[in-house]
Order: structure tokens, then sequence, then C-alpha cells
């Protein structure tokens, strides 16, 4: 936790904040804060800045804060990705969420296996709670939107077309395409497929939708790891 | 698993291998293979190629297999890294071997818990397991050597400057630094530092050495996924 995050519930006065759980937890047994501590703060969706413990107890804390910067700017990017299993999806939302990707869509395909679709990782509060893991890692205080499309085909014939309409759509998948270029200047809607790839209809159905398809080598990456390479590449 | 690594062991033949372990589990279980399947294999520091199952049962299965083409390329790259936390080291050194670092260095820093160096995941077999797994998730067939350095000091001053001689050295630090170059076209020695990073003292030890510090955005990114952007940005 790089960050401490707080929301307005957490807020008792302009800049007197009470906090009483997991991050209370957190500043205790992992940064064994102090009263008189400084640390950093942000409040989620707005400033960060810095707050100052004025007291430290079993069962709560009082900080004082002031907001004096903006938050880091996010990517110029909407990324499409197939839904991960489920211990997937938790860490790369957390990657997501960490390198500033502003606008998540989790998308069918048919190699996703549809018990993929019923974990609990999917349920609104729990990809919340990994967001903000990612925010408190990387230091942002603007939490993703994270949209889920359960159906691929509506989804890309229907949607897609204006989401990429004016940026860069590119589409990740091994093959004899030309390498994901580098440092864009310019928006960009990328596609990440599932483990073992899109199948041609979706790369058809894809590249009909305005995204043309790149590789990254022939190594084959893990969702994660792939989703971390491009993200650096691109900007 | 996307490619079936077999190591001397296993062959009882020129072009015959026997499996009894993980891999025949994996096969069943998850690949729900069948006799007459092809498969793709590597030979353990060697070629890679096409296996095809003769039989597959409980206890064992044997393959026919033909070796015809290399490996991939690694890249021309020493990384050192302070040594991550036990949970966070299993998943970096499989990303270490799936992106294709061929030499890791794993250094102490004054960051570094000294509880980290009594993990069982040192252990040689340990490294070399999650090696195997980054290998076999991406396809090559060469294990990366690893080597642990568990005092800084004569590490950097008496090995680090011939490791780094003739090289681009980076050292990855926040701050007021130049961003990470892109797409070079010389070896390089690039150093990643431990959560809450390199302190003065090492980074002037690793400059002395020959490693100048570069940034890559205020965005404070998990070790594993640091690794990935900058290895995805240098080359």
């Amino acid at each position: 936790m790089n960050l401490l995050l707080l929301d307005d519930a957490d807020f008792v006065g302009a800049d007197r904040a009470i906090l009483r759980d997991r991050r209370l937890r957190h500043l205790r047994e992992v940064h064994r804060a102090e009263a008189g501590d400084s640390l950093r703060v942000g409040r989620l969706g707005g400033a960060m800045g810095e707050g100052r413990l004025l007291r430290l107890e079993a069962a709560e804390a009082e900080l004082q804060v002031v907001f004096d910067r903006p938050p880091p700017a996010k990517l110029p990017l909407t990324l499409l990705l197939a839904l991960p299993r489920p211990k997937m999806l938790k860490r790369v939302l957390q990657t997501v969420a960490a390198m500033g990707v502003p606008r998540l869509v989790l998308l069918n395909s048919y190699r996703v296996e549809k018990s993929f679709w019923q974990t609990p990782f999917l349920e609104a509060q729990a990809i919340r709670e990994q967001l903000l893991l990612g925010l408190e890692q990387a230091r942002d205080t603007v939490l993703p939107e994270v949209l889920v499309e359960k159906r691929f085909k509506p989804f890309v014939e229907d949607h897609l077309p204006q989401l990429a309409a004016g940026t860069l759509g590119l589409l990740g998948h091994p093959g004899d395409y030309p390498p994901c270029p580098r440092a864009v200047e310019r928006p960009v809607t990328l596609a990440i497929g599932p483990e073992g790839g899109w199948i041609p209809y979706e790369v058809d159905k894809l590249q009909a939708a305005g995204l043309a398809p790149v590789q990254l080598g022939e190594r084959i990456l893990r969702v994660e790891t792939a989703v971390t390479a491009l993200l650096a590449r691109l900007f």
C-alpha cells in the first residue's frame, strides 16, 4: 500500500478522516505506523496529498489530510480482455488499475471456459477491491471503469466500432502479423485474447470492427504478462 | 503448459520418451490428451519439435518425438533483481524464464527483509521448478542461469563492473531521471530494486559500477510488473 486511499465515508471534517478497516490493520501491522507519522493519501476519484496520523489505536485511526496534487494521468486506452480464469482475473484487475488503464471490457470468447463467468470475483464489490489494491500500489485515485460483456458477437458488432472509432485499433494475436507498435501518440483500443488465443471467427469480427492484428514475438505470455508488455511497449 | 519439456532422463530411445510425473497428469487432466494426439515438445537445453502420443495410461505415457527447430532467441540481458518476497519470487522466476532472460542475479539490498533469504523457494530445485514453468508457458527450452548474491557490496564492487562492461548499464529507479530507453540495439545490464527502492548508498554503488538510473513514470509497480514493463520497453 503505497497510497492510503480515502473515500467520502471516511471523512469527519474537511481535513479529518477516521479509518477502521483493512487500511487501519495495514498501517498498524505492515507499516508499523505511529501517531505523528506522515503518509501519502489520496481521495478516491480526487486529488492526492499528505496525511498526518493524529492518533492510531487498535480500533481506529484519525488523520489530518491536505490534498495538493492531481493523480497521475491515465493511459489513452480502452482495453478489451477475454475473461481470464478467476485467479488470473484478480491479478489482472490489479495490474490494469496500477498501469493506469481507464476502461476495461471483460469479454467472452470461444476459449473462455463457461465456468469462469460464475466466479464471485466478477461481482462489482470484488472487482472494486482488486482495483483499489492496484490504485494503492501505483498511487492513483481514479477507479477504472470495468464493463462485463458476456456476449461476444453483439458487443463486437454493435458497440465496438463506435468505441474504436478515432483510435488506433489493435488486436494482440500470435502469428505472422506486424509487431506491436511502440510509443504511439494517439488513443488506442487494444484487444487481448484468452489462453489459446482468439479463434479465427473472432479475429475476423474484431478486424471488421476496426482492430488490426499485431504480435509480440513467438513467446506465449500469460495474460497478465502480455497486458503489461503490450502497454509498456505502446505507451 | 504450451510446450512439453523433456529432459535426458525421459528418453528411452533416440525418438522415444516416457513420461510419468506432473507432465503426465497435466496431459491427462488439463489437456485431456489421447493416444494419437500431437503436441509441441522441446528437449531441455536443446531443440523443439512435435511429439505424438503413442500411448497414454494412468501411470505413464509414451511419445515419439521429432525435433526440427531451435528455441526462441534469448534477450541480450543480465537482470539484477533485489531479492523479492518469496511469493513474488516464484512468479518473477516464471516471468523471467518466459520473457527470455538468459541470466538473473538475485541480489541483497538494504530493503530486502532478512527473512526472505530463508525461503525454501531459493533452493536450486525450487528455482528450477519455477523456471521450467516459465519455459513451458513461453515455449523455450533453455533454462536461465540464476546467481544468488547475498552480499551487495562485494558483488557490486568486485563483479558487476566486469559483468556490465560493454553493455548498456541501467538502473530502474523512481525519481528525476531520464525515461527508460526503448528498442535498444545492444546488450543491457539492468538492475531493479526492492519494494521501497534502492537506498541512496546502493544507487551510488550501482552507478559507480556502470549503471545509469532510468525511470518508468510516477506509478509504482510491483516487481513482477516492473520487470515485464522494463523488458518490453527495452527490447
